[in-house]
């Protein structure tokens, strides 16, 4: 044999060798439950999560999920994990009680009955955030109400009231941890876009993956401007009329931050 | 052909590769806003987006523009998008009225009154900053006056006056979307440096595109300090006098804080 | 000799020259010490260093350590020196007494004597974290006592006793730099998880090097939660049932934290 | 000739090509005045001025000096510029008037006579920085007295007194612009390690560099320490026998963080 022609053949075993590498490194191929459900869907969940995690909304706890567009009844969400290192191999679906349809030996988030109670109770809801933000808390344990500061948290409007597990669970380990503690906290969100769990954190929704994002991200932003309102004076809050329509328009243009969201998390899997 | 010549054929090929390549690299051949007016103009504006991105004084919300200096009644702005992604064929013309000069389908910001009415009431300033900081909405929610505490915001001394779209407006969404939304502004802004939006955020202007961005980064710095200031005890504020000579001179070595602050965004488009 | 055979050598020699370049930049044999214990418990205990730096609970001081599991009554800590910079080849061992088993010219913290005394006392403890946080010294300045205010801080349940070298030492330079004063904090410790040192910082104790980080960095972030609670208003902290509970269902889940906080450190020596 | 000597004589020219590239790129030769000096001192300078940066004790503005060990009546200083981006032919000579000794059309900065005035009436100083620093200001404007806190800042104890422009000079545009207040400010410094300036910033000094920075750096966390712990309660701070002992053991150790926050600025010119 020439030596040209060896050495095209240890050339074409290389890249061969390398291909094969480049195979091993990328994840498995998706379960069932992501290849049921739009792209698009499973997409923006793994978008939410780092961003969520990016804009200190979530830290090594907290999780995101979305209503499945397959099945109304169920929800997608990461394995339990740190939402940081959320990948699109880590998303697993639920059924209406929570309970994951395919798992495959990955271990759930103790609390997906937050997510799966807001998803029964509420029709409307298409997104949850459960999040452990230090803004919050202050909130929770005082029971302080968060008010619409300001035009970009105006969808506080519709309230943020204030779940408390020991009032009807007395002393737990403060978890949403079954589908009874779950309807408690969807009882009290009632038709609100936030809840607080007092000494723990709170729950946003919305009828969407970017307006869910954002309404946890402004959520913690409008605690912070609150508090330091509180030391200058009396605040004058949006009008019922003004955070009808502020509400209105800035999710309509939620697309703006998205997108930059998206852009500072970069490339994911 | 002689080994020399070869080689020298070889490293000339490089170099128009590289050349190449480098073209190609380089954003398409910019509208013809931007051909028109001075590209250091444009320049100028594409880095004050980023840097007041960098700044936490923008986020995915908020805008910065110039006034045309081939036609002064003309202003330049991005088209609707985060001021951290602008890059110079993101810049658009805007008339008198705040209407885009040659859209080409490309959306415009919402609130691009408020710059258009600043302009047309105030012929020395040359750029604006509109800001939804949430160190500033505290004082706009409180009636709280914005005093120049230290020789580094002195330009605070032309006032911070607050303007409350409710007033005269009524319920509205908050936002500065027509020219007779922007008129009040513009007149409640006066000859100051700053005004502030109740529930929205505030504007910067000044007659220069590194002193606007320099007030919006020190005004919110301020409102800091104040807050800060207050919980010690009676703040004694710069005089009049103070205020004046002050101002002068730090905004004469704005180039310092600019060179640095253009190093840090690295390059842009 | 062919131009291939010429080809093969010079490839080969490249990879052996490679290999000897990497030999070379991995750190020298490790000391006695860490080659004796537990490789994990090392790795952990680098990892420590970096996360407890990178999550600014320790800046240029401040340490941790982890008990010897090759013998008990010995620890491990770094050399002096700053948290953020410590790599295996840093780790040394220390006697009950605090002084070092194989000093070999390497310089101890003046303060492992916090260490000592700790693992003297509490058999039940297998890591210390001593820090400097600037969000702790208020507490430790006016006596105020930490509370468990939300789930995740749960294990202050069980105290956070202020030290005081004033008390029974008078004026010193306020470093615990003998077993007298390590034997004072550790004897105020006493079974919390937690010890404030008045002017000084604080000490954060626990059965594994992961808890140990956990409680460090939560005390630190309900620090800041509990004073701006308190500015809102009356705190409702966790009860002895709840916090007793949420701190086992808490600190059985450190895995998901810990896992993100090694992944933001990324790859140790 | 072969084709292995025409290879080899390619790639001796590429080397050689990058080698001229790589000298063309380096600093012009230093100054006059730096040659004069031990490069050490001008090294610690140029990374005092990064560090200082880094660690957000400077900005835009501020400055660092050190005493020139060649002739003590002389201080080096970066020229008029960001000390972001200082490098040490930047550094430039001043006299004991704080004029240049050799300008060669750099700008000096306006305040230089901060610097020339404490060298003048302070023999043990070696180094001075100036800052703005937005957490000392609030105490500059209500006469607050900055307390040791704890046992970092115990060189708090020496006294952080106020130099108000006003009370001697009516009023200025703020700025240390000559030696007579220079003096002024000098004198009020006394044998502090830190005063304040009024509505502007503050001074530290120290004999040496590493030192000067950690004292900036600290004052400016003290500060914030102080003011939260006076949300608490009533602080009880380092007694003067805590005091003096903590500053000589804390400062003894500074070579700790020094080394630190020169790792976290990196390679320097």
């Amino acid at each position: 044999m020439s030596r040209w022609k060896i050495g095209t053949i240890v050339m074409v075993c290389a890249v061969l060798c390398g291909a094969i590498a480049l195979s091993a490194a990328r994840p498995a191929a998706q379960g069932s439950a992501s290849l049921a459900n739009d792209p698009k869907l499973v997409e923006d969940l793994v978008y939410a999560n780092r961003i969520l995690f990016a804009q200190s909304v979530l830290d090594g706890f907290g999780h995101v999920s979305v209503r499945s567009d397959k099945d109304p009844s169920h929800f997608l969400m990461s394995r339990s994990m740190a939402p940081a290192l959320v990948t699109s191999s880590d998303i697993m679906e639920y059924d209406r009680n929570g309970e994951p349809v395919d798992a495959r030996g990955r271990n759930s988030y103790v609390e997906r009955y937050i997510h799966a109670a807001i998803y029964r109770l509420r029709p409307d809801v298409k997104a949850v955030v459960h999040s452990h933000s230090p803004d919050i808390i202050p909130y929770s344990v005082t029971g302080t109400k968060l008010l619409p500061i300001y035009h970009v948290s105006a969808f506080l409007r519709l309230g943020a009231p204030i779940f408390d597990t020991h009032d009807d669970f007395g002393d737990t380990d403060m978890l949403i941890r079954d589908n009874k503690l779950g309807d408690g906290l969807a009882k009290v969100l009632g038709n609100s876009g936030v809840a607080l769990i007092r000494g723990h954190g709170f729950v946003a929704v919305a009828d969407s993956t970017p307006i869910v994002v954002y309404r946890a991200i402004y959520t913690q932003i409008n605690a912070r401007v609150q508090i330091d309102a509180g030391r200058l004076g009396t605040i004058k809050v949006l009008t019922p009329g003004e955070a009808a329509k502020a509400q209105a328009i800035v999710e309509a243009t939620v697309g703006r931050p998205w997108e930059l969201w998206k852009s500072q998390v970069g490339k994911i899997e």
